[in-house]
């Protein structure tokens, strides 16, 4: 029987052993884009064991417009004078939202100054160059910001298929959509150019949330891809995937169909079918909105709709929890890399049309 | 607005022309199995336009337990009293429901003698013989019972799709799974053995389900396909895809993704997503459930969910409607032979592990 115990244990911290007296984490933000200034700086504020107190960026103007009447960012400096180790002991720790391109670039200079690093998903644009980014980073904590690993419904998820809640897994589906062009109306943007953003413009961006989400349900790794992709339109020439969907083989015969596409209706799903039930995730990647959990098995179906959580807040307070504690976030490096060998496989996969294993 | 009209037109059988008084359609059963006994005689008594004169079974006692108390059932005889053309005099039209190998012989019967056909899907075990089968009934109408062609929400589906409801077409999805050892439980039955079911039991019996309404709902054919499929319990050995994941390239960038397994939890869906809107169906193919659809644009979401049809009459009456105005289904051989390519596609690429174009 469900208790109130239960109920209350479902979006609790499960992960948390750092309190607010052992912090807080300082946290210079690398890149002034639309995401860091709506959902990084509001979260880091928000959260326990956080505080923001560098903006770097490319142009002095933006970074002092971040800086401006905010409580606890004192410095505003450009890229160029980050490197150069400016304010350096002002910050414990870098938040990195640039394109994918620089991600390595901060992280390597953050790992000389010594700081630990956060660093948005994907990990890099390519995997060599990603490779190169975790050999500079062995000397401190480098975590890449998989929000849903710190989601109370994932983790319940997760915690349900290992308890074999659905009995043997049988088949994962995920998708991510939006229609990025009405959301950011710039043709030219970093998403969009390959230089930038590396293999393509949707499955990097979005359909990296089904591939790492189920690693993250199953607890395991995909070990061959099959894929097809279709740029149809203009503003999309530059990327072969426009539209995405790919088939990741799992130990175990366990298969998911993930789809993603930056050009369709807003959309996000996340489900896993086993041999005794079912979970599904509605709303499932898309930040900001509420999820939802049902739950199916013989007889019975449960929905769980808990309060939603800022996700950007709970992934600060999990990185911070780790980098005080001196302990390994989940998603580290390693399971960063992991992600971009199979990222590679999967455009390599619609390419070359045939399946790619991915290298482990 | 959404008018009183729109709304009582949802589930219209906006294909009849033919009343009861132009009929009815005499149908000889072939295969007194659980489905036909259970669904389609009580199926073709509801109907306006059939009725059942005659039953065919393997044994007398069978045919005669169809028989005993029936209102219309005049007849029972065994399959080889069929094929010996015994009371043809008595029926107009046959059903045919048994094992996929055996479709092609009753079909050909019947042809010859000028009978009209409802051949249960898919249409044969092979596409070899299907095609044969195809060519033996070029005199007479033959319908694939496709189900889903006269299931109001999928016609709405498919109407809307049209209309550009949801823009470009940029994604399907579909899939149907079920416990077959629980629903009958003998793990020797005809879907587990590859030398009457075909090429494999969840593509062939589920698969083809989330296959063949994603062509009508597009009313558009995949030209290729990739796929992975597993077996990993005991009863499923004989077969390649105890459970089953493919992906079909339609026309237009559009890619489906399609998922299938008799060994899983019961689960059915199919999803249209476009750039601009999309169109999902709960409960979409397992018999007896009623049906939704939820239909999603900018701002705002509609849900249909209108008293559920029984498909099989649905199907019935559709299928004598066409035969009493001598005019073709749109389920025929044609159609249903261009199924059996894709489902031989659909196995040669798991068992190829390459995609395998679907030949026209």
């Amino acid at each position: 029987m469900i208790t109130a115990d239960d109920v209350d244990g479902l979006a609790a911290r499960d992960w948390q052993q750092a309190d607010a007296e052992d912090g807080p984490v300082r946290v210079a933000m690398i890149g002034i884009g639309w995401w860091t200034r709506d959902r990084a700086i509001p979260a880091a504020e928000a959260s326990e064991l956080c505080e923001t107190t560098v903006a770097v960026s490319s142009s002095i103007e933006k970074a002092a417009d971040a800086v401006e009447g905010h409580p606890t960012i004192d410095e505003a400096i450009t890229y160029e004078e980050f490197h150069e180790g400016a304010a350096s002991e002002a910050y414990d720790a870098v938040y990195i939202a640039t394109p994918n391109t620089v991600h390595p670039q901060y992280a390597e200079t953050a790992a000389e100054l010594g700081k630990a690093i956060l660093c948005e998903k994907p990990m890099a644009d390519r995997t060599d160059r990603a490779a190169e980014m975790l050999e500079a980073t062995q000397g401190t904590t480098l975590m890449i910001a998989y929000r849903m690993h710190t989601e109370p419904i994932v983790r319940r998820m997760r915690e349900l298929v290992q308890q074999g809640f659905v009995g043997e897994v049988v088949e994962i589906r995920g998708r991510m959509s939006q229609r990025l062009l009405e959301m950011i109306p710039d043709p030219d943007q970093w998403r969009l150019d390959p230089d930038l953003s590396g293999y393509g413009a949707s499955v990097m961006d979005l359909g990296i949330y089904p591939l790492n989400t189920a690693r993250f349900v199953l607890d395991s790794d995909p070990e061959r891809v099959q894929a097809s992709m279709y740029s149809v339109s203009e503003n999309f020439a530059a990327v072969p995937d426009e539209r995405a969907s790919f088939l990741l083989d799992f130990p175990n015969g366990a298969v998911a169909s993930c789809a993603a596409s930056q050009n369709a209706f807003k959309d996000d799903r996340f489900v896993v079918i086993g041999t005794e039930g079912s979970l599904r995730m509605r709303n499932a990647f898309h930040s900001g909105d509420g999820r939802e959990l049902v739950l199916e098995r013989d007889g019975a179906r449960t929905t769980l709709d808990v309060e939603p959580v800022d996700q950007m807040v709970e992934e600060f307070d999990y990185f911070a929890d780790r980098v005080l504690r001196g302990e390994t976030p989940h998603p580290d490096g390693e399971h960063g890399l992991f992600d971009m060998r199979a990222l590679e496989a999967i455009y390599a996969a619609a390419e070359r049309d045939e399946p790619v294993p991915i290298d482990a």
